[in-house]
């Protein structure tokens, strides 16, 4: 299920985007991104240009390893390809599901890589490549990607919400990454907007979260609900898809449309707990329950709605500024984030001339 | 109403709670905490030893020119007292209530300081003072002030709830302050603990929030409700007050001990919240509405009763090392914590030798 843009990363892409021109001689940074079915890889520079990436299977099954493996091989295919030395690259980053301990740079048993199960990620991938490696999770590292290069380019803070099969989130203030002690920041599937007896189950077990109303599984569930509630004929509950859900309601479907309309208002809980605690220049969504973003009819629907109850739910003062949009930049925004993070640490730990 | 522990500032508070030693030649912090009814003043050294500190009425009428004119008058009586040379003091730090803004050194219209309006008091206080301050909320620097030197002493992060009469925060991330966009970061009172139609009205006029729940103000007026609606004649309802309800509770009596209970299951949900969202290490309680804290049987259970509620609503790999206890500094914190943040400013911005 993937029906958001994704932008593919073209010349015309990058120009647009990135502003991006000839290339210099500054720092380059390695960007790497591990999802459950595919690792994007790619070298930024120090000024935000996407100079180039690819990707590869993770081939999960085969073990973290096989990825650490792999990723020194994409690495040296990337500099061959366009002529540049392993000199010239100074980090890397690196974003990986969690749960994880960033500060040991362990990964530690995610559900989506069943195989990888308490691996020292960072540092083998640092040996692997011969450079520091960053290591951050997938939703911090897409937050930080919006951050430096996508939506809330010269923003200071910024809450993402990571809308897909879970929902996740990252959070940046002033170029700090909310991470947690336990590697558990900006959990933004799981804070609770609904207390009351009757909440639905989330995944990991609590009532009433963020995620067992806003994911996509969440949105089937309801869906499916509702149409045996119902009786409506208009579409089977058995084996429905979010895609599905979302083409009927782009359709005219009115059931459809009150579930994603429902979604957008628990979603609208959840950004408004957020913006209180944070109050942050900008939240983004971005994943595949975003429906298309902008280009579709229930995609700026969905938006609106969500605009609508989070003026209703948090203070004048903030929603007069806030901004509240789709990220842009798609599925890079993993690795282009993680290169993002590790150029960071660089500057912060590199004495300048 | 003030039942809390506010350690007096004496030799001995001193050495036990921050083993002060003889002083150094070392840089020297101002911190300035205003509070509706008083201003604290105190100087503390580089390495956290608080030297002197003393207060003044804010005599809030007489507006904020007033209250930078007094500072510079104690800060010379400071100095004059303890024989210290203006020299050695590089910088202050000011926590005043909001709203403000931050970014623009300006305090706007806060409800407690009723004659204080749009000043730009960070500027105005830098020119009496002839030192950089740097300007914060008093939640924020009460935060930061046991983040440095309080119940929070060697941790990387905190969320501090202040719960008096109104419920305010402040979350300190790595030495990062999460102020917010609009100075409104942190703003734990308007975190929605109940999104049922029948919640609880805030007094910002949203409906929900933990301040309608776990301040004072909501503690007696749900006392109330509960003493007329059970014709209970243990308490009149009339001319109520929060420290009525704990000495109530504290003698026994069973109506204000589940209020109070109630008040601790709410003040979880908005513990969970911010949990998931910042994964700190440790969370502090400090303010009025703590009951004594550790001092009484009643601050006790409150704080046993939060940790069983969060135990319930948190994911367990965080509420094993989660650390939830009550402030030390009591209200020295926001003097301590406003030079703190100027101590880190200082240091951001001073070249070392």
């Amino acid at each position: 299920m993937n029906y958001n843009r994704e932008p593919a990363i073209t010349e015309l892409f990058l120009k647009e985007n990135f502003g991006m021109t000839a290339t210099s001689n500054a720092p380059l940074f390695l960007g790497i991104d591990v999802g459950g079915t595919n690792v994007k890889i790619g070298l930024v520079s120090d000024s935000g240009e996407v100079l180039c990436a690819t990707s590869f299977p993770t081939n999960s099954e085969r073990g973290p390893a096989y990825a650490v493996q792999e990723s020194r091989k994409n690495f040296d295919l990337l500099l061959a390809q366009h002529e540049l030395t392993s000199e010239r690259v100074v980090g890397a980053g690196l974003g990986t599901p969690g749960p994880m301990d960033i500060g040991r740079g362990m990964i530690l048993e995610p559900v989506n890589l069943p195989a990888w199960k308490n691996f020292p990620i960072r540092d083998r991938l640092s040996d692997a490549l011969g450079l520091p490696v960053t290591f951050t999770n997938d939703a911090n590292a897409a937050a930080f990607g919006e951050y430096w290069l996508g939506s809330a380019h010269e923003l200071t803070s910024l809450v993402y919400f990571t809308l897909g099969t879970g929902v996740g989130g990252g959070i940046i203030v002033d170029d700090c990454c909310i991470e947690g002690v336990h590697s558990l920041g900006a959990e933004l599937g799981h804070v609770c907007v609904d207390w009351s007896p009757t909440a639905r189950r989330c995944g990991c077990g609590k009532t009433g979260h963020l995620e067992a109303y806003a994911s996509a599984t969440a949105l089937v569930a309801r869906m499916q609900e509702r149409l045996r509630a119902t009786q409506s004929a208009s579409l089977s509950p058995d084996s429905l898809t979010a895609k599905q859900i979302a083409d009927a309601a782009e359709s005219g479907n009115s059931l459809a449309q009150d579930v994603i309309e429902e979604t957008a208002e628990y979603l609208a809980r959840g950004i408004a707990v957020v913006v209180h605690t944070i109050d942050p220049e900008a939240i983004l969504l971005g994943g595949a329950m975003t429906f298309g973003g902008q280009t579709s009819t229930i995609g700026r629907r969905f938006l609106q709605t969500i605009k609508t109850h989070v003026g209703k739910l948090v203070f004048p003062e903030i929603t007069q500024n806030l901004k509240i949009d789709y990220a842009v930049l798609g599925s890079n925004a993993g690795f282009v984030g993680a290169a993002g993070l590790a150029r960071l640490h660089y500057h912060r730990f590199q004495p300048r001339p």
